[in-house]
């Protein structure tokens, strides 16, 4: 119950990307970091906000009423039901929050399996 | 809808403490930034878990099961329904999130009004 989450030592314990890692909970959400690189695929989850912290690096996230870029420091939550694509021209490291279970793609056939760190 | 949120210049605009600003929704839940020195009291939320993200400084989290502090890059969610109180021997800056309308000190006759920053 007493374990503190060190961002950075949690981060420093993998090394893929696009594959997120539960580090924590929060009233049933999945407080995760997850290193990403490259472009991930359009997708959208209706029946939740989608937060993204950016930790390291610089992230765009595309939606379909135009373009954020984040930097280290920098948030935004995506609303449900927007269509979005986050992209990172260097490896980026994020603190996500979604409800556990939420499929990474919006898509439970095309989701990856989220792990603990 | 495109406005991401820079914590950093979301802490510039205030200086008082122990009065979170609501910086960002997810969820229905507050995302807030506030600075704190000092000590605040004793609390517990009987249906919230409970989020703290250090940005700046120390946070010192003191649970009825023991205690916790915090650097920056560190974060701590107590549990909801555990006593605990938060110190800060300097001005700390922290991220929390809580379901909106949460008083913070457990006591919606004691809780500080949330503004927006």
């Amino acid at each position: 119950m007493l374990e503190k989450i060190n961002l950075a030592e949690k981060l420093s314990k993998f090394s893929d990307h696009w594959s997120p890692k539960i580090a924590g909970n929060y009233n049933g959400n999945d407080i995760m970091l997850v290193k990403v690189l490259g472009e991930f695929v359009w997708h959208k989850h209706d029946d939740t906000d989608d937060f993204f912290l950016v930790l390291e690096g610089e992230l765009t996230i595309e939606t379909e009423h135009g373009n954020i870029i984040l930097g280290p420091g920098e948030l935004y939550v995506v609303p449900k039901g927007v269509m979005h694509r986050p992209i990172a021209h260097v490896e980026t490291s994020l603190l996500l929050i979604e409800p556990g279970g939420t499929p990474n793609t919006g898509d439970p056939e095309t989701a990856v399996e989220k792990t603990q760190v």
